[in-house]
C-alpha cells in the first residue's frame, strides 16, 4: 500500500464524476458512500458483515471517540483500525458537528471550542489543533478540519462570522497537520450556510490553503433538499476538479442520486443503519416500513434482486415478526439490507458513469422509486 | 432425512452418555446443548451464525409464537424452519412454563389454563391437545407435553397435584400426538419437585406411556444446584436408558458438566445469550464482566485458544468499550462467543466420554474454571 493519498479522475458524465482514491489501507471507489462507525462500530454489524455490503471505507466519530474510548487509549491499542478490526480506510470527522448537537454549555472561542462530555459532564477543550492530533491519534487515512457548523436557517452575518471562523481554523488544521502527516489526507470543509456569495468565498480560501480533498458543510442540517441541492450544484464547480469532494452527513438515496448527479464524490449518513433499525428498508423499490401489518402474511422478500444475501433470503413476514418483537435481529439484518442497497446504488452509479449512461440511470432507478413498493399479495 | 425420529446411545462413560438422535431435519449429537430462539430469534445471531459456534439444534417457544405471530401463520409461511432460516432440527416447549411465568390472571383446570397475554391482555387457552396442535403448526422436529411447572419451595401435597396433573396431561398429549405425529417426536416431562418419590412415580407412569425422549422439568427455578443435581443423579437412572433425556432450562457450564455426568444428554437455556448481552463472557477461563474497568486497556483476546473467530479476533479493551457504550455490536459478539463456549464445551464432553475419559476431561475444565480469569496485565 502507498503510504500517501492520491486521488484519480476516471471520468466524467455531465457534471458527474468516476474516480478512485488511493490510501495506506487501500483503494476506494468514488462515487462512495461511508457508512458510519460513530463508536468504533457500524451499529449492530460486524466488520465483515459491513464489507459483505460492499463499503470500501467507513466513518468514525471523533466527538465520540475522545470522549469514550480515548484517543490516547486507542493509539496505545494499535490505532482505531486495529481496534475495530477494520482493514480498510477510515476517514474521521473533526467532532464539530457532534459538540455543537450534542454537548452542553458550549463555549465556543477564536481558540476553539469547550463543552461539557454527554457522558460524564467533563468539561472538555476541542481546538483545530487538538482535533488533527486526536484523528492521528486514531490513524485516520482522511481527516478533516475542526469547522463550526451551523443549524440552517441563520441570520447572514452569523454564517458569514462561521464561515470565517471556519476558516481560521482550516488554516491552524494544516499547520498542525503538516506535523503529523505520514501518509495521511486532510480535508478542507466549506462553509457559507445557504449563501452562495459566501460558499464561493470559502472555496476559494480554502483552496488557496490546499487540501486533499474539499467537504461540503453545514448542509442537511434543517434546509428544504432543493436548498441543499441548489448550494451543491454551485459549491462543486467552485471546488479543485482534481481533488474529491464530500457532501457530509448525507443522506436520503434521492439525495446521494441528486448529488452525484451535481459532481460530488464521497458521502456518509446515518440513515441506512439508524432507520434500519426503527423497521425501515431503503430498496429498489423505495422505503418500506416493515412495521406495517401489510406484510404480516407476506413469504416474499424484501427484494429478490438484491446481490446481498440479506434482501432475498428473509421473508417480509420473518422481518414484520422481527421489527414487532424489537428483536436485535431485526435491526441487523435491516441495517445490513439498508447498507448493502446504498452500496448497490453506489456500484450503479459508478458503473453508469462509466458507460456514459448516468443520466438513463438515474430516470430509471428514480422511475423504480415512484413506482414504489411490491403490490399486496 | 429419515421421517421418524431415533435416538442411538454410542458410548457410556460413568453415567455420562454419547449418543445421536436423528429427526426429519438432521441428526444431533449428544449431550448437546440447544441455543434459544424464543421469538424464532437466537437473539441477535443470524441463523448462519448460530450455526458456526456448532449448534445442531435450537429450541422455539411456543408461548411467544402462538402469542405473536401466531401458529397457524407461521404454518400458512412454511412453517418455523422456513420463517427463521433455520434448516437443522428444532424443539419447541409447550409453552407451559411461560403461561407460569410471563401471563397474568392465569386460570389453571383440569382442562388446560387460560391465561392474558402478556402483549395485548387477550384471552388465551392452552390445552395438552392445543399445544401438540400449535407445535405440529410449527413443525418441531421434537415437541414436549404440556405440563404445570412450580416453583421451588412448593408444599409437598402442592408439588404432587401438579405432577399428577402433568400425568393427565402426558397422557392425553400423547393422543393428540397420535393424531399429527408426522416424522416428529413426543417427549414427556418428568415433574414432582425436590421430592425423589414423587420424582420415581412420575418417571414410573411416563414410561408406561411412552415417549420419544424424556425430560426433567421444573429444575432451575430457585432451588440451590446441589438439590438440583441431587434430583437429576436420582432420576436419571429412572428413566428409559435407549431414549434421551433432555433437562430443561439449565443452565450454567458448571451446571452442564456436573448433570452430563448425571446422564442427561440435552440442555437448552437462554443464559449465553441474556447474559452475553449484559456484558458477561463464559470461556475456558470461567465466567468474564467486560464492562469491568480492568479490560479498558487490554489488547488481549478474550479467549486466544476458541475455535471460534469471535472469541480469538476482538480484544478485551474493544469488548469493554462495546459493553459500556450499549453498542449492539457487543450485544451480538459476547453472545456469538458464549453460544460458541457452550458448544465447545459440549464437543469436549462428548468425545471425552468416547475416549472413556470423561472424568478427566470435567476435572480439567473444572480446574481452569477455578483458576480463573488470566491474570491482569
Amino acid at each position: 500500500m502507498p503510504d500517501s493519498f492520491s486521488f484519480t479522475l476516471l471520468k466524467t458524465d455531465g457534471a458527474a464524476r468516476r474516480g478512485q482514491f488511493v490510501t495506506p489501507h487501500g483503494a476506494v471507489q468514488t462515487p462512495a458512500f461511508m457508512p458510519v462507525g460513530t463508536q468504533a462500530t457500524v451499529k449492530g454489524l460486524t466488520p465483515e458483515d459491513v464489507r459483505l455490503t460492499g463499503a470500501e471505507i467507513v466513518l468514525g466519530n471523533t466527538y465520540h471517540l475522545m470522549l469514550r474510548p480515548g484517543a490516547e487509549r486507542i493509539a496505545a491499542l494499535g490505532g482505531l483500525h486495529k481496534f475495530m478490526n477494520w482493514p480498510l480506510p477510515i476517514l474521521t470527522d473533526s467532532g464539530g458537528f457532534q459538540v455543537m448537537s450534542l454537548s452542553t454549555l458550549r463555549k465556543l472561542s477564536e481558540q476553539g471550542v469547550t463543552f461539557r462530555s454527554h457522558l460524564d459532564g467533563a468539561l472538555v477543550e476541542l481546538t483545530p489543533e487538538r482535533a488533527i492530533e486526536i484523528q492521528a491519534l486514531l490513524g485516520a487515512d482522511i481527516s478533516m478540519q475542526l469547522d463550526e457548523c451551523l443549524k440552517l436557517p441563520a441570520p447572514r452575518d452569523e454564517i458569514a462570522r462561521a464561515m470565517q471562523l471556519s476558516l481560521r481554523w482550516a488554516e491552524r488544521s494544516k499547520r498542525a497537520f503538516e506535523k503529523v502527516r505520514g501518509g495521511r489526507a486532510l480535508f478542507g470543509i466549506v462553509q457559507g450556510g445557504d449563501d452562495l456569495a459566501l460558499r464561493g468565498e470559502s472555496a476559494k480560501s480554502l483552496t488557496a490553503i490546499g487540501f486533499e480533498g474539499y467537504a461540503i458543510g453545514g448542509l442537511a442540517v434543517g434546509e428544504p433538499q432543493e436548498v441543499m441541492l441548489k448550494i451543491v450544484e454551485e459549491t462543486a464547480p467552485m471546488l479543485p476538479g482534481e481533488r474529491p469532494r464530500y457532501l457530509m452527513g448525507v443522506g436520503t438515496p434521492h439525495d446521494l442520486l441528486e448529488a452525484v448527479a451535481r459532481g460530488v464524490d464521497m458521502f456518509d449518513c446515518v440513515l441506512p443503519t439508524r432507520n434500519g433499525r426503527h423497521g425501515m428498508a431503503f430498496t429498489r423499490y423505495g422505503a418500506i416500513n416493515l412495521s406495517n401489518a401489510r406484510h404480516a402474511d407476506d413469504a416474499r422478500p424484501l427484494d429478490a434482486q438484491s446481490a446481498h444475501p440479506a434482501a432475498p433470503t428473509y421473508s417480509r413476514a420473518y422481518l414484520h415478526h422481527l421489527t414487532k418483537a424489537n428483536e436485535i435481529l431485526g435491526q441487523v439484518l435491516l441495517s445490513t439490507v439498508n447498507l448493502a442497497y446504498y452500496q448497490e446504488l453506489m456500484a450503479g452509479m459508478r458503473a453508469a458513469i462509466a458507460g456514459g449512461r448516468f443520466g438513463d440511470f438515474r430516470a430509471a432507478t428514480m422511475a423504480l422509486w415512484q413506482q414504489g413498493d411490491l403490490p399486496p399479495l
